[in-house]
């Protein structure tokens, strides 16, 4: 991304944006306001720069709302290659994902509660929610493979499985607020023994 | 809850609306714009009917979330009362209470909707807040009980594990369409399979 860097109007002493800190202050107001509910007016005011500052970086709205998409999904879409999600059985690599997952969801937390929000009223939606669509189908296809191998519980229903697992991942952007001290491995290890273990304890 | 009618204004050989068919109407209107997003004016126009005939029944929209989310959160709450949830190990309450809140979501699916997705804008959306954090100390009340009991797995966090276990059953207001034929204590199995026992096999 560009290090270019936007002078705020009128504040010449103060830091002005890069593409990066533009675009953490608009997904903040996107979260806050919901994006059809904001204006680049109302964007650039918040931002304290002008709205032609703002069009020096991006064509509008909407390509600041598919980069931000695009951190999200890249984000998600990077821990599907990495090699302990594409080698070894099948069990061990849905729980790397499960587990990544969370991680990512903390790492980029307003990025993916933009993306988990977004209903498909664009175009830009479409391809956001069609790409989701993409990553669940990966994690569906792991659920089967495990199953095929014989390290699930009989009787599991893999697309159903994957929704119910990855509804409470992304419950995390409802509820986690990062504190300082709180460990992210912790949560990882609460998710992944919830969905993989049980509550119940076994005799 | 009344059974007065409301007759549509220029369309009186169709049916009028009681308070319950109001309601309905006026829920879906505001899951689909957002309660905020939605005007007396727009809803007046949406059931066909003029304003004056909405304020027969309520004072007006903040009446109407009310009621809405009161619905969802006396379904939610009844659960907590009857007798499987009251008596017995708590294990095996809290797994009554997760069968029977996934049923009175799928219930309830536009009621409880528009409760998960208040956010603490009103009084009355405040309120509804506190409920739901009373209903949540509720279900990790019997997590704390079950661990006591030693029926769940060590090292459990109640509070996090609530806040998960929830996650996975609130998530169905995502992805859940009814579906004739489609069994809810299938998917109510489901969640509390996935719940209480996990995903993997244990040999």
């Amino acid at each position: 991304m560009t290090t270019a860097r936007v002078r705020r109007t009128g504040t010449p002493g103060r830091p002005g944006y890069d593409l990066d800190s533009l675009l953490a202050v608009a997904v903040k107001v996107f979260n806050e306001k919901g994006y059809d509910g904001t204006s680049m007016e109302a964007l650039a005011k918040k931002l304290g720069i002008t709205k032609s500052s703002i069009y020096h970086h991006v064509s509008g709205k909407s390509e600041l709302l598919e980069l931000a998409l695009a951190r999200a999904l890249n984000a998600l879409f990077a821990v599907t290659t990495e090699s302990a999600a594409t080698q070894g059985r099948y069990i061990e690599r849905l729980e790397y994902v499960v587990r990544r997952s969370v991680e990512v969801l903390v790492a980029e937390l307003p990025y993916v509660t933009l993306l988990l929000r977004v209903r498909g009223n664009t175009q830009v939606e479409r391809r956001a929610l069609a790409r989701r669509r993409e990553f669940d189908a990966f994690v569906s296809d792991l659920v089967i493979a495990a199953a095929d191998e014989g390290d699930l519980k009989t009787g599991i229903d893999p697309a159903l499985t994957s929704r119910l697992v990855f509804g409470m991942v992304n419950s995390l952007i409802e509820w986690y607020r990062p504190r300082s001290g709180e460990s992210v491995s912790n949560l990882a290890d609460a998710v992944v023994a919830l969905a993989f273990d049980g509550l119940r304890r076994t005799p």
